[in-house]
């Protein structure tokens, strides 16, 4: 092995994000120093992606770094924060030049859509894994909170839940490859952090969480904060036409409610506010869909033509379900 | 598995490190929210240990989360800064009450004695590691660089280095237990951050680094940051009497130059700061000692007895040494 682990940092990943001005000292030092906006507050949030675990092994080094940083951002989205900063903590078997080029190329694409500097690293011999801080900011007392929803309250999820389970399925061969596949396999390689939305709802939302373990555990997470629960209507999910050519209906609204990975908002909003979200937020135009209500009883309910049933421990759990 | 994954993090992680009143949201939601002082920059440093690299397998699991803090803590301290922050990550086989208790234990009572707060975790299936992030406070443009030292500037060091090479080889069986055997393990499982040392350092250090892979590697990276190079004294080794008794004297110097997982600082200063230095903070309580010079000329050098021996590539890679 030629390179050593400080010249693999620098060669890769000392220019990966985006240029800021508040970035004092970056990667280099023993630990980055950063400028705070005197008029917000600090959000934090930190997510693993373990290889065989969150990807399957042999995914594209190029998804692996967009995915690490994209669950990241959503978790800011998820709070109305705005994303300024990302330590990457990366464990690679092997340093692989071209693995390690196009993993930049993944994380640093999006850094830089997002203006997020990277500002410190560690390289660490091991099992494929990825470790993302993102440091962000939110206006005081502003910050969107999952116990922020009260019984009454319109839930709503943005984008088309579902496609990134049916993406991983085929990533994994367990779907059959159809004409619509390479649009569903991307949902699940490279997410969208909805974070124009996240800010946009600061001053709409009641509570607000990220999708990421299966839209109905996301929402009875949500519920349960708010001391609520839920009831979807299975009818009013937004299923995309990929994903519902390709699977059916039945599959698609599974895939939806319990599928996970969808890095989408699911946001409530109370029924006083729901003529002002409409008006300044278009739903065609900002791509989020009312599902559901949070109500008094607690649990998660899907109401569809057969009626109201009781759905439990719903969603994908790292440890409970393996 | 009964535990999921929000009851483990809830249960070992919520109480375990500091209250801080800044701390507006902290871990349960999608991201912390951290309340900055107005007069301060922020720092962040992030560090994995990997089972196997960084630590043996089947080490204890009160020292890996000391550890996994202390290594965090430690790049603070060679900035200058003071911790508030902390989120974990942490990968683990399976989920393990007994170890997670311990673990917590050990992460938990360093993050109090040093006021540190856990904001933010992600517990994740797979092979063990755990990644820490830290966030602390500098005053503006005070921060300790790597790059302040200057040619004549006079080297130090914190504690006593090599104690920790020698307690990892005792805890591999590479090294036969002495009486000293515990002392020496101590100092690999448990390192000592040297916070209150950086703080004070600010307005006396030139360079500081901290020294995880071997003090003299560590001292060449302060040295060519500096653009410098750098000559120790091997006389002037601070060594531990446990170690001199166990390996002696000439394999004692090799550990303190080249052995790893000290966590002290390395700093520099100037000639006309010395009895500055000297007065505010006695060698002999503060326990630092001379070892050394930033010299004009590029490289490591190490002065004993035969005279003046240039040192090439010194230290643990994680990837060329590997």
């Amino acid at each position: 092995m030629s390179l050593t682990e400080f010249e693999l940092i620098e060669r890769y990943f000392h220019a990966c994000g985006a240029e800021r001005g508040d970035v004092k000292i970056g990667v280099g030092d023993d630990a980055a120093v950063l400028q705070c906006p005197a008029d917000a507050h600090l959000a934090a949030a930190v997510d693993t992606l373990v290889e065989g675990v969150h990807f399957p092994r042999g995914s594209s080094a190029r998804s692996i770094g967009h995915r690490a940083l994209a669950v990241n951002l959503s978790d800011l989205a998820a709070m109305g924060a705005r994303p300024a900063w990302a330590l990457l903590a990366l464990t690679v078997r092997e340093a692989d030049e071209r693995w390690l080029a196009e993993f930049a190329a993944g994380l640093g694409t999006l850094a830089r859509t997002h203006e997020v500097a990277l500002v410190g690293g560690d390289t660490t011999h091991g099992p494929l894994s990825v470790t993302v801080t993102v440091l962000g900011h939110v206006p005081p007392e502003r910050a969107l909170r999952r116990d922020g929803g009260a019984a009454g309250d319109a839930v709503f999820v943005s984008g088309t839940p579902g496609d990134a389970a049916a993406g991983l399925a085929l990533e994994q061969g367990r779907l059959p490859p159809g004409p619509h596949a390479q649009y569903l396999q991307r949902r699940f390689l490279f997410p969208t952090p909805r974070l124009a939305l996240g800010e946009r709802l600061r001053t709409l939302a009641g509570g607000c969480i990220d999708v990421s373990d299966g839209l109905l555990a996301d929402a009875l997470k949500l519920a349960r904060a708010s001391g609520c629960g839920v009831e979807l209507t299975a009818s009013a999910l937004p299923l995309s036409a990929p994903l519902r050519d390709t699977v059916g209906l039945a599959r698609a609204r599974e895939l939806a409610l319990y599928g996970g990975d969808d890095y989408e908002l699911c946001f409530t909003v109370p029924a006083q506010a729901l003529e002002q979200l409409a008006a300044e937020l278009p739903p065609a135009e900002w791509g989020y869909t009312r599902i559901g209500t949070l109500q008094r009883e607690p649990g998660a309910r899907v109401r569809d033509e057969h009626g109201v049933r009781a759905v439990h421990a719903p969603g994908y759990d790292h440890f409970a379900g393996g």
